[in-house]
């Protein structure tokens, strides 16, 4: 565990990599592109997933559980989705000893399976809307895969609602993708530009595709979630339709959403360092960790009291001593450090004579991020500083992102930034401008971000008069 | 939602379908022997895993997560095991497009990847135990399925630990039949037998399998959860060894124990009767509806402004204020009813005015249900209520469950107490009386209790002496 980490400016996907492992995130699993998130790695994902479902359900959304499997006729009813999912299937054609005559697919994704559940469901304007979530995993046959980032199988939560009107649906949409930010900023401490993706990149069976998108250490962008207006397109392809007010028999307008353990993926790449994880206090599986300090057996008493008092004093927050006896406190700092935990209180013989601790904060390395805090009070000082802890990993994150975007007045100063970060420039909607742009540089439209200067602008590849600007950038 | 049940005298499996589709538990899905979990029963569900999972944290129990999908090479390392589940596999031949080379069982359990991974993470007596949850789904295929209680793909846990002897790996085993005999019983209000599997009925490659077992209202028997000390078995066949303090290096011991949502459909045929589900209040998605009463809508604005005042002091508890204006007072009772609401509080114009409520308890139908007590203090009143029904629940159905259990003396009374509840009878423990008896009865043995009377008896079947006594039962 004490190990060093390739640094980030040597290799980052190497970085990466190591991080995940030594921090025991996870482990590659021996199935092709699949991982195994290990009680680290999930305890994380566990406290994601309550932060999340608290704001679903705040909202009025309920969770529910619909069939890994999807028949393979299901998905044929919606073409673009078809298209769009068919080569990344994993199909089922042998259950209980028997060749399947409809093979059954393992779930990419569950809009066709909901279109068919919905359309019995709904009868009325009374039925409606029908606000439901699914926290579950889905499979999508990966060609290269990254743990976290893009493996065959993860876990996600899929929202999909189904409404009145499309006004309804648009404002589902938007206030999923706003809780997705607020998420995402609030929780994870990873800022977001909140957009609209292009025609090419949206989700297959979509009207239009919304989503997050973060910058990473390595200045590459990550789609951290997204949120789609489905139109009528699913609810037209399984018949979800419903009497409304004036009697009139309409078809509905439905909306799904989704953020997966990619954003897992996201925390570490935003706020690590060469020395592990830095993970914030909010989602952090352990908060702070109590390491205590001393050399004789004499010492030991005193200090393990004291620590153990201390341990009792904050309980509430996710606090571990770490009592281990076979191992040094340089171990123990060296470990703690890698698995990112926020803060880490030491407690020695000095201090315990003194009355004092020592406040030692992950994301300032070395003296600087140390400070002696008297005993009294400290559960107050404690919470604080996880509090600054948290806004400090955000306002760095911001200032990174901000430090590494720019707004190039010309296609070759375009080229320069897309190399080294994000470029936000006129776009004039082509798709014609927006592969060139990928073919010249393999930078993407991230998306269009809600947030628009008004007025308009050259199109940054064709000069022509553009109305809105994108975020340009190389994604994962 | 109004429309009566079937009568469990008339269909006993008609009603408990009848029930579950009316009070929107859970639906058929699209798919062969699958089901779709409704908001109302994953609601259920999440109270269920919430109970269960704090009791699997607070004895160091951590979760994680394993791949969907196992090589079909890993179930054919351990002999039994894959002998008793090849015939219920689901495999995909087929992943992005093209043919698998080894095929991917959709886990029908995770001993096999666990196995895998253990020995890769176990290196000295310091990494023991491994105590990891997974909260998942896994797909058998079925013959005949049944919503809740057997269904091709269904949730569940399974923990998964791996210990350094036997007696820590047996005692684990049971300290987990005992957690789950403690839900059952306390949560659940669903009072269960523990005891030992017989060798014919245990899991496929355990050493040793335990139970618990609860009689449903039709006097059937249910299998609730079971816990596994697999031995070596699975050590053995996936080189989980460890270099123990005395630098001799030895093979683990593993168990593995698993609840799955099986145990909705226990509640629903323990605690329902003709009216519909009824819930235990500590799972319970609503513990109390609050149904306002009114005729003019001068009575409506006193008796609504009450009603509200009320679910705000009931705050915390998990309450549904139904002010629905477009359905009558009966309506609700019934629709409340249906979905086993465990209280029903009326609020009309006279209790406003003499500042009472009327306390109407799911359990005890009609007159005898119903209490008014005074508004002010209320919620302790609500509070004490609901634990009451609680235990009543419990009290029903232990009291159940010993009227419909017989000792039999002769083989005779032995045939007429299984057509018609459990028999607790003294068994030789050769496979060839249990064979006998399946054959003549179709009641199985559904454990060995752990609470034995001691002494030796005659075995109900060939009258030679036995140690044991069994619980013999016809079982879902």
């Amino acid at each position: 565990m004490a190990d060093k980490v390739t640094p980030r400016s040597e290799d980052y996907s190497r970085w990466y990599t190591d991080v995940i492992q030594r921090a025991e995130m996870a482990d590659y699993a021996p199935v092709r592109g699949c991982m195994v998130i290990r009680p680290y790695g999930y305890a994380l994902w566990e406290n994601l997933q309550s932060a999340l479902d608290k704001r679903f359900k705040a909202t009025g959304h309920v969770n529910a559980y619909f069939p890994l499997f999807i028949p393979m006729s299901f998905l044929r009813k919606e073409q673009e989705h078809v298209e769009g999912f068919s080569p990344q299937l994993a199909i089922v054609t042998i259950g209980g000893g028997e060749q399947l005559e409809d093979p059954l697919v393992v779930r990419p994704t569950s809009e066709t399976i909901i279109g068919h559940m919905y359309a019995q469901w709904v009868r009325s304007y009374r039925d409606l809307p029908i606000l439901i979530n699914l926290w579950n995993s889905v499979v999508r046959w990966e060609q290269r895969t990254r743990l976290f980032l893009r493996t065959t199988e993860f876990l996600w939560q899929e929202g999909h609602t189904a409404h009145a009107t499309y006004e309804e649906a648009e404002e589902e949409t938007l206030r999923m993708l706003n809780i997705y930010a607020d998420f995402a900023q609030n929780e994870a401490a990873v800022p977001v530009i909140m957009g609209r993706k292009s025609e090419s990149e949206k989700f297959a069976g979509a009207l239009r595709t919304y989503s997050i998108e973060a910058m990473m250490g390595d200045k590459r962008a990550l789609q951290s979630a997204t949120s789609h207006n489905l139109g009528q397109n699913f609810a037209k392809a399984f018949n979800i339709q419903f009497l409304d007010r004036d009697n009139a028999l309409k078809t509905c307008w439905t909306t799904s959403w989704g953020l997966s353990s990619r954003m897992i993926g996201a925390i570490i790449m935003v706020h690590g360092d060469d020395q592990g994880l830095i993970l914030p206090p909010r989602l952090a599986p352990l908060q702070a960790v109590i390491v205590p300090i001393w050399k004789s057996d004499a010492e030991r008493a005193g200090v393990m009291e004291s620590a153990q008092a201390l341990a009792k004093e904050l309980d509430g927050l996710r606090i571990k001593l770490d009592d281990r006896d076979d191992v040094s406190p340089g171990f123990k700092f060296n470990d703690w450090e890698m698995r990112g935990v926020p803060l880490r209180i030491e407690i020695g013989p000095r201090d315990v004579a003194q009355g004092n601790l020592v406040l030692a904060r992950r994301d300032v390395p070395g003296r600087p991020g140390k400070t002696t805090v008297p005993r009294a009070g400290a559960r107050q000082r404690i919470e604080e500083m996880l509090a600054t802890i948290q806004s400090d990993l955000y306002a760095r994150a911001l200032a990174f992102r901000e430090a590494n975007t720019r707004e190039p007045r010309s296609y070759d100063e375009f080229k320069a930034a897309v190399e080294d970060g994000f470029a936000r420039a006129w776009w004039c909607g082509s798709a014609a401008c927006e592969a060139q742009v990928q073919e010249e540089t393999k930078a993407t439209i991230r998306n269009v971000p809600l947030d628009q200067p008004g007025g308009t602008g050259p199109c940054i590849v064709c000069n022509s008069t553009a109305t809105e600007q994108a975020i340009f950038a190389k994604a994962y």
